[in-house]
Parts: structure tokens; C-alpha cells; sequence
């Protein structure tokens, strides 16, 4: 575990897990929520977009211009969210104006493998089911 | 791709990519509201419960009972959904009073593994975004 006051988060290791690990099927564990909100398509392409290694580390606007579709407010939601989580690094430049990065901590980067799985399956996969929804 | 008639849906196989692929980060890709879906809660939870090799048919008060929390509603409508999209098949029994059940197309079973490797993830750092929002 990381203590408090570590800026980055990694990673849990495996000598971790038996201390406190998650259970989706444990009604009261956040486990729940938390593969709600990292299933979903904003999330997925957040860390999509920040684990290219052509942008690693992007400004507020950047990201909104990476992501066609995406709502101001629904974007610095989940950036609040992925910052809070630790999933995500919020960087200040004392600059005037000032100016605001992203980038993703070691935990993010460790969820770049899953989520690209998901949605290799989902972008593989969408052929299949739209054409098995057309002909229901 | 499958014929519109038939009652099970594959995998896409590589040779259809090429013909229709969806894409994340195209505005009007349904791939967006799948990949949301595939990535919820209650998905993973079908998916899990339902490829485990103990319970590869389950009715609908079995399921119920396997997945803690959720509503007759909520299970009710996720299983209409991953039914027209070729993930579930439903199987009526001609009895009295008729039985319903409930597999994995070979879709639904390709889907195990990413919603796995998602799931694991999350299970695995829930400890530490756990204590990441405490220390915020």
C-alpha cells in the first residue's frame, strides 16, 4: 500500500492482495461501483488516450479534442474522479494563465492492459452484435 | 458473420474484421453504449456466474439468488439485452409451469475473458484507490 502522503499510487502487489482485495460478488464491497465506472467508455478512452506514448501528459482541452463527443463537464468529472482515485495525476504549471496537465500514475498504466482487452473485444465484436440486433 | 436466422452467434473471426469493425472513438459507434454495458456490474456478474463450468444453465430465480443485490427488474432487463445481442440464449421448457433457462452463446463465452481480466484488476487495486480516497 502506498502511504498517504505518496503522490503516485501503484499498482497493488500480489503480497498485498491478501491483505484487503475487492469481491464483486460481496454486495457492500466498492468493487461494484468502482467496474462501473472503469467499464465505461469515457474512462476507457481517458486511459487510452493518455497511455499513447505520443501523449502522455495532456492539457484539459487536448484531452477534450482526443475525445469526440465528450461533454466539458462530463470530462473534468472523470478527471476529478481518476484524480481522487489515483488513476490519474493533476499537474499545475505556475504560469499565467495557468495551465493544467494529465497524465496517468503507475495504477492507470496498470489499467491500460484490461481496458484494452474490453474494448479489443467491444471494437472486434460490434460487427457480430448489430448485425445479430437487425435481424431480432 | 452469422446468418440472421441462426440461433447461436460466434466470435467474429479475423477475416471479418476487416469488413466491420467498430471504433471507440467514433462519435457514432454503438460501440461506445456496448462498451458501457459489457463493462457494467451486473454484465460482468452474468457472464461470471454463467461461464463458471458448475452452472453453464441457470433460471432465472438460480441466477437471482448468484448475483447478491441486484433487482428482479434490473436482472430481467440485462438478460433481454445480452439476449437480442446474441450473448445469452434463453431456452423455454415446455412444462407446467414453464421453466425458463438461461447459457452463454459462444459470443457471451468469448466475453468472459476480457470482463475477467477487468474484473481481476479491479478486485486486485480496490485496496489501494480504497485507501487513496481516505488520504485525499
Amino acid at each position: 500500500m502506498p502511504s498517504p502522503g505518496s503522490r503516485e499510487v501503484t499498482a497493488t502487489t500480489p503480497s498485498d492482495l491478501a491483505l484487503r482485495r475487492g469481491d464483486l460478488f460481496d454486495v457492500e464491497c466498492p468493487t461494484r461501483e468502482l467496474l462501473d465506472r472503469i467499464g465505461s467508455k469515457w474512462v476507457a478512452m481517458i486511459i487510452t488516450v493518455l497511455a499513447r506514448p505520443t501523449t502522455p501528459e495532456l492539457r484539459f482541452a487536448e484531452l477534450e479534442r482526443a475525445m469526440p463527443g465528450i461533454s466539458h463537464r462530463m470530462l473534468s468529472q472523470e478527471l476529478k474522479r481518476l484524480t481522487l482515485d489515483g488513476l490519474v495525476h493533476r499537474r499545475v504549471e505556475d504560469s499565467v494563465p495557468v495551465k493544467v496537465f494529465y497524465r496517468l500514475t503507475p495504477l492507470g498504466m496498470s489499467l491500460h492492459g484490461p481496458i484494452s482487452v474490453l474494448r479489443e473485444w467491444a471494437e472486434a465484436n460490434m460487427g457480430a452484435i448489430d448485425a445479430r440486433r437487425r435481424s431480432a
